[in-house]
């Protein structure tokens, strides 16, 4: 079976259905994939496969993709559903890798027959099929992108704005059963600054599916978390089975929809497929390892925790705030989700009470954990509590509430940066998240200093735990599995 | 007993330890208020108290509230706690309707003479008082504003970024046990274009409280909602008595923290109160009509739509979508918190699976509730989907996701306007609530011009849920005590 790299990183392709219409999938495609290799992000060659025109954007272009001049590794099909069965035989003839089928008209509107042709000429020629009915691949890393939609569009007045942005290179891939969740989420990627590896739609899943892509992804270097979004898995037993292993080496979270009866439904008449009872997914997510995010923000609260900080060794938080409030707020969270938030008792109580009667620590700060510095907090009143913090065996997670406005955080910025340099000392020893709210430039400032530090930001406290849950799970399962102690010592921070 | 009105429309203010160390509480406070005045937002005189200085940014000060040569309102006291008693009997007999007291150093540490001392001498001179220990009161509307945390922070490189910045004057009320909660909501709020009414943290109440402030906004014309931070209630009867009659007029949303027993521990070190047995809250809200929120993201996403937005008649709720994913999310948590997404039959059915049959919507689309109109879906097509929704008898609750990147919406700003004006030409008849997912260029514009037109928007499916939960709540407790019709017959969107 080939690999599915050639999806991600094919080294010729070619655009079956190539347009000059604008508004065609087939034109914004070939067009993006033209501007990625002249900025040079793309190494591929491209080639436009089109028997009716002579070139399009300047290129010349190919009758059938068995007349390109090259191998082809990857093609995507862009030709109406009845044309696809011929463009694929091509492709087997040309000795074709991976097909990406972006057409529409299959299975999902009732064309099993179709479908099934499909699926039997790849079977013959050992082509593997992205799709049918899908919006493909993303690799910023590598500049393949078949995500047809319109990047910008022109509002009232003429006006020409950004509509489908590109999350920038990273380390999380995503794979979704839908298009639009995939696209909205490759936005809201943007905006939070969260770095892709790879995003995937694969629609109708004609044969590339979950299990075939965590498969790949344990292999992809530049992954460290899987992110999925599932509304219905068929292989159940495959997926299992191959979740279970890919997450001894990466932690997978999903968000499955249609968890009631209700939005089951609404999956079911979404992708004609039968969401099935929540309590089967929950039962075999927890099984293989998969952490379970109950919604969009989650999903991606989580992930961010994921790349930028290790597992936790155990549940309990220790949270230091100078905001009374938010160290409450935190505190029911965590204790909701299953972590522990343990009044202090041992040598660090003793340490902390010690600073706080020298003077190290605000008189009237409270110890106990939540550890709260109240609005006389310092920043160095931070690093200070942080050092014990990190040192101490009654902890093994860190959350930092730094709440910007008080007067003793001087330079919010500084203080992230700060922290972060700590944690770095201390080796990431255990997980350390940060939080600040609100959205002033110096809310923003210090959040972004924070990622920048890989100390993962949040601007809830609540959203943060959620990201401290996700430490502490995959830790959990980790340590089920008699991994964790490994999986710690080849840990490193992302760069 | 003096209105509260004071402490947000006094027409002369005292500040009782103004002072010209720019770091001093005493000094922002009273920069802030001139700055206020300069910009003719403050309508109130100003007048600086301080024994000690002739003048104060160039203005002359008074050496004691009662040298002050006018009548005073309103007192902001900023001294030592030693010498509050003594500010405080100066107040009593200048004749002082209300202090503000933001020095700390009382009950909050274990001073619980010094606290009594001063409630006795408001009580004898008729005194209302806001504090001690608090960060006091913010007024967008009259400039009043006691909030003393540095407005700008210098970061490394001498760069001066804002820090503490104000909300815009709006309808939202929001009273808060915690200040740093309030100056964090603060940002929060700026930064989601929530405009308030006034903020208040009243600290350790020593005497004004909840109960007070509920009774307040009630008759406060800026005041459409009411947001609540609160750990403990002292006053519990009078809470619920004083609720119930404001939930009749105004929602009320509350966030109590301290839910879980470590979170009632953290509070408890928090404001040396008891944070008491959730379930007692939890009773106690749901009998007087207010509507609780579970964490601080869900009390704004509930402002937002109660403020936008009148209440819903009933539970059932339509969702409308251009991608499946999106729309089976929302099913999903609308399920889960307590909402229907009834699978459409009658007429309204009839109609929408007649336009799929005409084409006037996608041939593929999906119609049951959600509405799914695919990725095929156009402007026109949500104006017309949104016709049978707002004339149908089997939905009281709309939920339009329009995720903007489908090639049919071709100017999302333009949707969320038309989408607007369709819901005022039905004369707001049901809730309707919009999506955007991402933050684009094209996805913020969409939310925003959403906002505009008094539809709330929401950047997640679940985060809109949430709202709508609100606006079914507040319908179902005006049903229950019989005041729903007459509600909704004065409301009227918020211009």
């Amino acid at each position: 079976m080939t690999s599915l790299g050639v999806f991600f990183s094919p080294r010729t392709i070619a655009v079956i259905g190539a347009s000059r219409e604008p508004e065609k999938p087939g034109h914004v495609i070939f067009s993006i994939l033209l501007e990625n290799k002249k900025e040079g992000l793309l190494q591929a060659g491209v080639y436009p496969v089109n028997p009716f025109v002579d070139e399009i954007l300047g290129i010349k272009t190919y009758p059938s993709v068995k007349s390109v001049p090259e191998e082809v590794d990857l093609a995507i099909i862009v030709v109406p559903a009845s044309i696809v069965p011929k463009a694929m035989r091509e492709c087997g003839e040309k000795g074709v890798k991976g097909a990406i089928v972006i057409s529409a008209g299959f299975s999902e509107v009732g064309n099993y027959e179709l479908e099934e042709e499909v699926k039997e000429i790849a079977k013959e020629f050992g082509i593997r099929v992205v799709g049918p009915n899908c919006i493909g691949v993303l690799s910023p890393h590598t500049g393949v992108d078949t995500i047809f939609l319109p990047t910008h569009k022109v509002i009232e007045g003429g006006k020409r704005i950004l509509s489908t942005p590109r999350p920038k290179p990273g380390y999380v891939a995503l794979i979704s059963q839908s298009g639009a969740f995939g696209t909205a989420a490759m936005d809201y990627m943007v905006g939070e600054g969260i770095g892709l590896s790879a995003f995937i739609s694969y629609g109708n899943k004609a044969d590339v599916d979950e299990a075939d892509l965590l498969e790949y992804f344990l292999t992809d270097e530049r992954t460290r978390v899987i992110l999925m979004y599932v509304e219905s898995i068929e292989r159940g037993r495959k997926v299992v089975d191959v979740a279970g292993k890919v997450s001894l080496r990466k932690p997978i979270v999903a968000l499955k929809a249609g968890r009631t009866k209700e939005g089951a439904r609404a999956a079911a008449s979404h992708t004609a497929a039968l969401a099935g009872v929540d309590e089967i997914y929950e039962a075999a997510f927890r099984r293989c390892g998969i952490i379970r995010a109950y919604d969009m923000e989650e999903l991606f609260d989580m992930a961010k925790a994921l790349v930028m900080q290790p597992p936790s060794k155990g549940e309990r938080l220790a949270v230091v705030t100078d905001g009374g409030g938010a160290g409450v707020m935190a505190t029911d969270m965590a204790e909701i989700l299953g972590l522990r938030v343990p009044e202090l008792k041992g040598e660090t109580r003793e340490v902390l009470e010690k600073y706080r009667r020298n003077g190290i620590l605000p008189r009237f700060s409270s110890v106990a954990n939540p550890i709260d510095l109240t609005g006389s907090a310092t920043s160095d009143m931070y690093l200070e509590t942080l050092k014990v913090l990190m040192k101490s065996d009654e902890v093994d997670l860190i959350l930092v509430l730094a709440l910007h406005q008080v007067p003793g955080i001087e330079d919010p910025a500084k203080l992230a940066r700060d922290i972060g340099k700590l944690v770095r000392d201390y080796e990431f020893s255990k997980p350390v998240l940060g939080v600040d709210t609100g959205w002033s430039e110096a809310a923003i400032l210090e959040r972004k200093e924070f990622d920048l530090s890989s100390i993962p930001s949040y601007p809830m406290p609540e959203r943060a735990v959620k990201g401290a849950k996700a430490l502490y799970e995959y830790g959990k399962y980790l340590r089920l599995k008699g991994f964790l102690e490994e999986y710690l010592n080849k840990w490193s921070p992302a760069t």
